[in-house]
C-alpha cells in the first residue's frame, strides 16, 4: 500500500512523534488530518508543522470529543493514534489527569471510532512503560506487563481497548510499544517529558549534564525517523498476525555514554552523576533494552540511525530553530506546574 | 492473625459476595464497617445484611468518594474491596459507566487509603474474565491477560493499582481472581449479572432453563462461603509473596450439567439449549478452568462445597425470603434499562 492520495488521521499530530509522521505522510502524498488539541505540557506545537502547514488539515480538538470530528474519522483508511501524555513523574502526581488524557479520552475516541469507521486500521502509540522492571533483557513481547507508574497503567488500558476491539472485529489496530525516542520536535521546555528532553535542553542552553544513578543502566534511544517508518509500515501492513509490536534503538547504550554522546557532539560540556531523587527511584525501571525481533519478522522494520548521528541531526535541527522549542515567551513551551494544576482543574469531573 | 475486635472495611459490603464477608467478620469478632452506595444495578441490598444490621456500621457512598470516609479507612486493619460492577454484557452497552465504576472509582479510593493508611493490606475481588478466551485449561496465574470486554480491561486496570502501589510499598495488597461465585445474597433481579443468577431466577419462580450453546462449556462455580474464606485467609495472612491468587469452584463441569443440577434440586424443571444471542457470543471465553494450586500453597485455601450441595443451601436461603430478592415492589431489585440509563447520565462528566 501507498499513502499517496490515502485519507489519514493522525492523533497527537502537533506533538513530537505525531508532527514528524505527518511530515512524511504529507511527503509521501497523502490526505493528512491532525487532531491535537494543543493541551499545555503534551508537547503539541503548530510550529512542528510550519513546513507543510497548508497541505494539513488540523483540527485543534482534544480525542475525547471525537463526535465533533466523526467524518474525518469516517473517510481515514488509517488513523495513527498518538494523542496521550508520556510523563510517568507527571502521573504519579496527578493520577486522574493521566487517566482522563490516556484512557478516558481514547475511550471515547475508539468508541466513536468503531461507530463510524469500523474494521478501520489504528496504529496505536503504546510504551515499553508497561513493562515495568525488566526480568529479562531485551525484553520481548511476551514478558509479563507489570508497570510501575500510574502512565503504565493506564496506557495499558487503552492498549488492551485496541486490542480487545480488534479481537471482535471491531477495530484493526495494532499496537507499537515503543522505547524512548528523540530527534527533531521533542518538546524541550516542558519538565519531565523524559531524560531525552532534559539533555537536549540542557546541551542547547550549554549546561553540563546530569545523570541519576551510576549511569550504568542501559537505554536503547530510537530515532524519530525510525520511529515514523515502523508507524507507516503498520499503518500499510496487510493482515496483520501479532499487533503488539515492540519498537526499539539499534544500540543499547548507559545513560553515561548517551550523556557523554550528547555532551560531545554539543562541543564538550561536562557529564556528572547525582543520586536519584526520591520520586524518580521509586518508578526507576533499571536497565532496559528491545528486542525487535518481532517487529523485523512481521513488518520487515529494523532501526537504523546509530544514536550518534541521530543526536547531530537533531541538534543541527534545534539549532536553526531553538526560539520556538525554548522561548519562554512562547506559550506551546511553557509548562510550569500551576499550569499543570490548572489543567487538572479544568479536568475535574463530577463524582460517581 | 485472628478477627476479633478487629476493625475492618469492607466495599461493596452491602453485595451478594460483600455482604456474606461481612457477616462471616461479625461472627468473627470484627468491628465491621460496610461501605455502598446502593448504586441501582450492582447488587446492593441492605436486606443482605439485615441478622446483623446493628453490629455494623454502614456509609451509603461510593468509594469514589472517600475523602468522605477517611477516618473509616485510616483506622482499618484490613480493607476487602469487593465495590464494582460485574456485567460483562452492560460494560459492552455502557461503556464508560463500567470505566467509571471500575476504574475511576477504584482510583481515587486507592489515592485515600495510601494517604490516610499506608501500606495497609488491601484484599481486591479481581475476576477471571481479565484472563479472556483461555489457552490452557485450568488456567493459572501466569495465562495472559487478554480480556474480551469493557468489564475484563476495567478490572484489570484496578487490579493494576492495586499490584502498582504493593510494588512500590504504598499499599499490601493481595487481588483475588475470581471465577463464577454463586449462593445466598446473590441479586436475583438484576438482568445480566451471569448465568447463575439467571438460573436461580428461573428455577425460584418455576421457568425452565435454557442453555446458549450446546451447552458444553465448562464452568467451576465457587460457593460464596468458600470465596469468602478466601478474602479471610487473604485479609490475615501475614508478608504476601504472591500478590495474585486465582479463586475457582472444586468442580469443572459443563453448562448444561450445572442447569442439569439446578433444575433437579428445583423439583425437576425444563433444560433446554438455544443458539447464542448475538452480543453475549462475541464476549463468550468458551471453557472455563481454574487452577487452585498457588491459593493453596500459599494461603492452605482449597474449595469444600460441591457443586450440588451448595446449590441445595442456596435454594432453602431464597425460599425463605424471595420477596427481599424477587419483589418488583423492592427498589433494591429493580434494575431496568431506563434506570442503567439514568445512571450513566448521572456518572456524565465534562468533556476533557
Amino acid at each position: 500500500m501507498s499513502y499517496r492520495n490515502t485519507p489519514v488521521l493522525v492523533t497527537g499530530g502537533l506533538g513530537f512523534i505525531g508532527s514528524n509522521l505527518a511530515l512524511r505522510l504529507v511527503e509521501q502524498g497523502a490526505q493528512v488530518t491532525v487532531v491535537d488539541p494543543l493541551v499545555p505540557g503534551c508537547g503539541g506545537n503548530l510550529h512542528n508543522i510550519a513546513t507543510v502547514r497548508e497541505q494539513v488539515e488540523v483540527i485543534k480538538r482534544d480525542i475525547s470529543a471525537a463526535g465533533h470530528f466523526a467524518s474525518a474519522i469516517r473517510r481515514a483508511r488509517v488513523i495513527f493514534n498518538l494523542a496521550g501524555e508520556v510523563s510517568h513523574i507527571h502521573s504519579m502526581e496527578f493520577p486522574e489527569r493521566d487517566l482522563l488524557i490516556n484512557t478516558v479520552a481514547q475511550l471515547r475516541f475508539l468508541q466513536v471510532c468503531v461507530r463510524h469507521n469500523p474494521g478501520v486500521r489504528v496504529v496505536y502509540a503504546g510504551t515499553r512503560q508497561v513493562y515495568g522492571k525488566p526480568e529479562y533483557l531485551p525484553m520481548d513481547e511476551n514478558h509479563p506487563v507489570r508497570p510501575v507508574d500510574f502512565n503504565g497503567v493506564h496506557k495499558y488500558a487503552a492498549n488492551m481497548y485496541h486490542l480487545m476491539l480488534s479481537r471482535s472485529g471491531q477495530l484493526d489496530a495494532v499496537v507499537l510499544r515503543l522505547t524512548n525516542v528523540y530527534g527533531p520536535r521533542m518538546s524541550l521546555a516542558i519538565p519531565c517529558q523524559g531524560f531525552l528532553s532534559t539533555f537536549l535542553r540542557c546541551i542547547l542552553t550549554g549546561q553540563g549534564l546530569e545523570v541519576f544513578g551510576d549511569g550504568k543502566q542501559l537505554r536503547d534511544p530510537v530515532f524519530v525517523d525510525d520511529a515514523v517508518e515502523a508507524f507507516l509500515l503498520a499503518g500499510a501492513a496487510p493482515a496483520l498476525q501479532e499487533r503488539t509490536l515492540n519498537v526499539g534503538g539499534p544500540e543499547a547504550l548507559s545513560l553515561l555514554e548517551i550523556a557523554q554522546t550528547c555532551a560531545r557532539a554539543a562541543g564538550g560540556l561536562s557529564v556528572e552523576t547525582r543520586p536519584f531523587p526520591e520520586e524518580r527511584a521509586a518508578i526507576d525501571i533499571g536497565s532496559y533494552a528491545t528486542d525487535c525481533s518481532l517487529i523485523r519478522k512481521t513488518l520487515g522494520w529494523k532501526p537504523q540511525a546509530r544514536f550518534a548521528d541521530g543526536i547531530e541531526s537533531t541538534l543541527a535541527f534545534y539549532r536553526a530553530r531553538l526560539r520556538h522549542y525554548l522561548d519562554p515567551e512562547n506559550p506551546q513551551a511553557d509548562c510550569s506546574l500551576p499550569e499543570h494544576k490548572g489543567v487538572q482543574r479544568r479536568l475535574k469531573y463530577a463524582a460517581v
